[in-house]
């Protein structure tokens, strides 16, 4: 099942998808729901962040590729992890589906994608093993986590080389059927093919970083888990749209564009 | 004026203190409400969270003597930050004054209190300049950013050293006519003064975090920032009673226990 939020006149509503047409939902699809009956088509609505989290979790390094080229970007030597440590992200940077994008004036050029898959909690959960780790998974959707490496190499924090307004693009639905194992994740930027790889490819599953953290941490439903993105990303200028597919869960689509420009 | 979140009969409520009685409102205190005419004796309600933030940020080394201990504690050397990078925490970790912070079984000796003053924000705001950032603040609170030592400079990410469940007391409510340039901190473990500082003698300001983040980052109601803390705290063992008082604010109290003792 396919869940998404979207809006129509400026009203943001829930629905799922049949097909190219939106069911409209009265209530929360995380726990109690009916259907309205209305329903729209999918061209007629404008498509929006599909849940804003309650804690908005992010796995980093996770691709070993990536590790290898954001080390060398960083002027560092590579260290793969050798745990599940999960770190954070923050509301304020999400954006929807086919929204822009707004890189800051000062930023350098280095403004590169990190096309990710995320995982949506379901249920309430504290000190879950590996094995029962998936039950507590909801459904999974598409993350671009943007950053700007001069910053990350510089700041003490993520706040802006990872957290800066419009540097989330999350969607675009959330897709509850989907088996990660037969899961292909292509990035294109203007249509050309960046990269291809088996998104099932990480370091750590979803059931590792779900069951480590559980020992300390409670997780809530609506609580999201970005899982890392894999190779590198060219920097991105004005006008360049990312494209990040992820085959059974749909396309995430963002245009960048440099703020004053 | 002092807001605050409180339960009677496990209902969650919000109101203020007019001396030791709590107004019952309706609504959202940093929105709309209207007084309900119902009262309670302090003493009657328990205390609970008094905001649920919408993005948690904190400020990590912002205090001298702090940051030098620290990287002692961590074998580093000690470096001031150079410029006002906002970091982050996790909802999970709150808990109310008076709740009990739960020391995890498996963690070391090295666990240790963080007494800070907590800025809420009450306005939407981006790119504020240090003169106008403090309008954007609605009022104050008391935090315990807990912190387990050994965790902090073994793993990749503040996970579990900051932000493993009970680890973040924040409360007792939120104080709107606070004048920090008057504030005194003082932290008492069992009853006995460990640490007392003026709270204003921080690196960088509420202005200079608001200023420099808001040029990347739209804050929101609700969204609130913790402060960090001075000097160091003795390792805190079984049913230790830690106390933060911030003059004009009031005091933060949780006992601390360790799982399975």
């Amino acid at each position: 099942m396919r869940w998404l939020q979207f809006s129509v006149n400026n009203k943001i509503q829930s629905g799922y998808l049949v097909g190219e047409q939106v069911h409209v939902i009265q209530g929360d699809f995380l726990d109690e729901w009916q259907d309205t009956g209305e329903t729209y088509p999918l061209s007629a609505v404008k498509i929006e962040i599909p849940i804003i989290p309650r804690t908005f979790y992010a796995a980093g390094f996770n691709y070993a590729i990536h590790v290898a080229e954001i080390a060398k970007a960083m002027g560092e030597k590579p260290v793969l992890p050798t745990s599940a440590d999960i770190g954070y992200r923050a509301n304020n940077a999400l954006i929807a589906h086919d929204e822009d994008v707004i890189i800051p004036a000062d930023a350098t050029e280095q403004v590169q994608y990190e096309g990710e898959i995320v995982m949506v909690i379901g249920k309430k959960v504290k000190n879950v093993s590996p094995s029962e780790a998936l039950d507590c998974i909801f459904g999974y959707t598409i993350g671009n986590d943007v950053s700007e490496r001069t910053w990350q190499k510089t700041d003490r924090t993520f706040f802006r080389c990872k957290n800066t307004d419009t540097f989330k693009p999350m969607g675009p639905w959330i897709e509850t059927d989907f088996d990660i194992d037969q899961a292909i994740t292509t990035i294109r930027v203007n249509g050309k093919q960046e990269i291809q790889f088996a998104t099932k490819d990480m370091i750590f599953s979803f059931a590792d970083f779900l069951s480590r953290a559980s020992k300390y941490i409670t997780f809530y439903p609506g609580d999201v888990m970005w899982m890392g993105t894999e190779g590198t990303s060219p920097n991105l200028v004005h006008n360049d749209v990312v494209e990040i597919e992820i085959s059974g869960l749909g396309v995430l689509r963002n245009r960048f564009l440099k703020e004053g420009q």
